[in-house]
């Protein structure tokens, strides 16, 4: 067997070291000033599920948000993208069982009133609360379950873990598993080491996450709410939000499909204390880092649970000549049927592999390409190494699977995470609305 | 129920019927001059099945050829490619079992030794054979099996429809049939109305082709052999072979992947007789339109035998404000694993279909779309139509699937085909290479 080097990949959450963050419990409440509640509203066709998610600062906040870029977008989400324009809210409610979507001037009004009756019950103005909706589509959503429902949560909005898990868990649809992360760490001083330990100031971020396929079934990926007490300024939240958001969720691709429905929104409290943090401060990349690796968390959670998935996959694309080469051609391979059901099926076929990355239109030669499946190299130069298929088939076993294909054009990369395709999946989207 | 009128689409077929162009027997030997056969070389490991097709006219003449775009491209495909530069060939060869290729320079030879033992047999130059393989790929292809079956193959050439028959028999890998095609029609004399019956010049075009996913699970998706004794001259020939595969083979998407090896030859006899036809000329259009109907059969045939297919889907985008953005919503429709899903599962999803349409990037305004599924309004103005659920399940009995979109935003048009995503679909790519 020939001996050849790995490509070498970037170590995952190399950023929480870095920035010497540390994972912890409490998902959206576990920044300081955030409670939480999720509750069965009978929103849902099946009596006593938790449907309803209430998600609250103690008092109005930064707030930033990022929204589907698909041109149909559902009434909550136009909704949404107007009450967070001014850069602050209270509170987010959302829902699972109709997702608002193609209902037309009714859906909107019902998308006002929700985020009205929550104002309500808080004691704020209804445009510093956002509304979040995940579902079937298409079927008008009736105010009637918020009316009943959204006091309830009012009522049980508590700043524990269970609270805020419960909240995660009213908004899972075809996820198997709800999906929270947090992370603490300690925010620079920005006066250097003269600081004694007594002046440090502690920080986290977390959230939580509802999305199984780029595109759940009925059009209703992801939501996701995250906060932090970190004090960062609106414009300082925006950017580490889009930032955070770009570099995890817009890198899962499960299906290829993008929902109507997706929104991710960052609530800042601020109730770490100490300064305001813009983009320029000592102690911005610091929180910046903890979001996204909440993100990266919840991204890789969001395709270890694609619908039917068996596998999280990693695709690292090396030695492009531009960024967005590399995407292409991680998205190219991500979103390969065949390289997909090859990995299901434990098919070492880098020959698919390869197809995908030639296919997309981003140009090298293929004498110069390199493959590693599962940590082996397995193409050099555009030409096969011999596998030891026992052993492939032994690394199989693991639950994840890194394909890495280096284009040697150049210094850019990229990564993305998707899942295999499997029998499940079809089973999943062939059976849902009937 | 409310009554709307469908969305009007282009009617299928329409190209023979202004052309006066009739189907007939033969494929690729519909065309006066030309001979094939299809031999069982054991180049595959089932013994007896025939694996080596030979296609050839009586003499050197007319030839056009299209490749992959792949940046990973096969051996016989860059030999082919240098071979046809000339705009002449006498004969077409071509193995199924093993794709040769990433297998490098010995590939590369082995390629070029095919070309000149089939040159050999003919008595034509080596330059004048074009090289096709489809199979496993990274593996070397042996010269032993052509050394022994072009001999056989040479001495099997005939002109009949059988002969034809097993020429497109031996190019089968996962297809389930074998798909061939052929038209005959009247060359326009470009003399009026005075030419009198008897001077009427009959001509045909046929071919055939493989083909049973964008790429087969080995990589080796289309290869296609076409034929016509009308007397085009090899710009001409050129210009019908690409607007044709533009229009029908470049149209059909079932699962998004393209291969290494794809290749479409077209070869014209000039048997029919006649004066040379240059684009220019009044008999062009015709034999164009019959070279375009045989491919858009043969295209069709492959959406219908895509890999686990149930259905055969056309994909139809009105409304559009360019042919560009037409086109590019009319793929991500088709190419949506959600879609697809939901027509085996026989599920009238439009909100999937309007998910796709509303991902990939095109401009639209979401109050605007009309959507037809099975020639039934299930969305106007971005709004749903109440559906009769039965009537929908009936029409999903027919082996046809019709989606069709107006986007209101002007006059430009697209039509793609695909397929549906079956168990059966993750079950041959799944367990294929193992």
């Amino acid at each position: 067997m020939q001996q050849l080097t790995p490509i070498k990949v970037p170590v995952a959450g190399g950023m929480a070291q870095e920035f010497g963050l540390v994972r912890c419990e409490g998902g959206v409440c576990a920044a300081r000033g955030m409670r939480a509640a999720g509750v069965a509203a009978g929103l849902r066709k099946e009596p006593g599920r938790r449907d309803l998610a209430l998600v609250a600062a103690d008092a109005t906040c930064a707030c930033a948000a990022t929204f589907t870029q698909n041109r149909f977008c559902a009434a909550p989400v136009q909704v949404s993208k107007e009450h967070v324009a001014h850069g602050r809210a209270r509170a987010v409610v959302l829902n699972s069982g109709n997702a608002n979507a193609s209902t037309g001037a009714p859906g909107i009004e019902v998308a006002r009133q929700t985020a009205a009756l929550v104002a309500s019950e808080l004691g704020c103005d209804e445009r510093d609360v956002l509304v979040g909706s995940t579902g079937v589509i298409g079927k008008p959503l009736p105010i009637d379950g918020f009316q009943h429902g959204v006091p309830m949560a009012a009522s049980a909005l508590a700043s524990t873990p269970e609270a805020a898990h419960d909240a995660a868990v009213a908004v899972m649809t075809t996820d198997t598993v709800p999906k929270e992360s947090a992370y603490t760490g300690v925010l620079p001083t920005g006066e250097g080491d003269q600081a004694g330990e007594d002046s440090q100031v502690t920080f986290a971020a977390g959230g939580f996450v509802k999305g199984s396929g780029m595109i759940q079934p009925n059009m209703a990926t992801m939501l996701c709410v995250l906060s932090t007490d970190a004090p960062l300024t609106a414009a300082a939240a925006h950017a580490a939000l889009t930032a955070a958001v770009d570099q995890t969720f817009n890198k899962v691709t499960v299906d290829s499909d993008t929902s109507t429905n997706d929104t991710c929104i960052l609530l800042a409290t601020g109730r770490a204390g100490g300064p305001e943090i813009e983009e320029s401060s000592a102690a911005f990349p610091v929180v910046a880092a903890a979001i996204r690796c909440v993100c990266e968390d919840l991204a890789r959670m969001i395709a270890a649970d694609g619908e039917g998935a068996t596998k999280l996959v990693t695709v690292d694309v090396l030695g492009a000549r531009t960024t967005r080469d590399a995407e292409v051609v991680a998205r190219s391979i991500a979103n390969s049927p065949l390289v997909k059901t090859a990995i299901f099926g434990h098919d070492a076929n880098w020959g698919r592999v390869a197809a995908a990355a030639g296919k997309c239109g981003v140009d090298f030669n293929q004498d110069n390409v390199d493959i590693d499946l599962l940590g082996v190299p397995v193409l050099r130069a555009g030409l096969p190494v011999p596998m030891d298929e026992e052993d492939m088939l032994r690394r199989f076993e693991n639950p994840e699977v890194a394909v890495a294909i280096s284009l040697g054009e150049g210094d850019a990369s990229a990564r993305v995470w998707t899942c295999d395709l499997s029998h499940e999946y079809i089973t999943i989207n062939g059976d849902y609305r009937t």
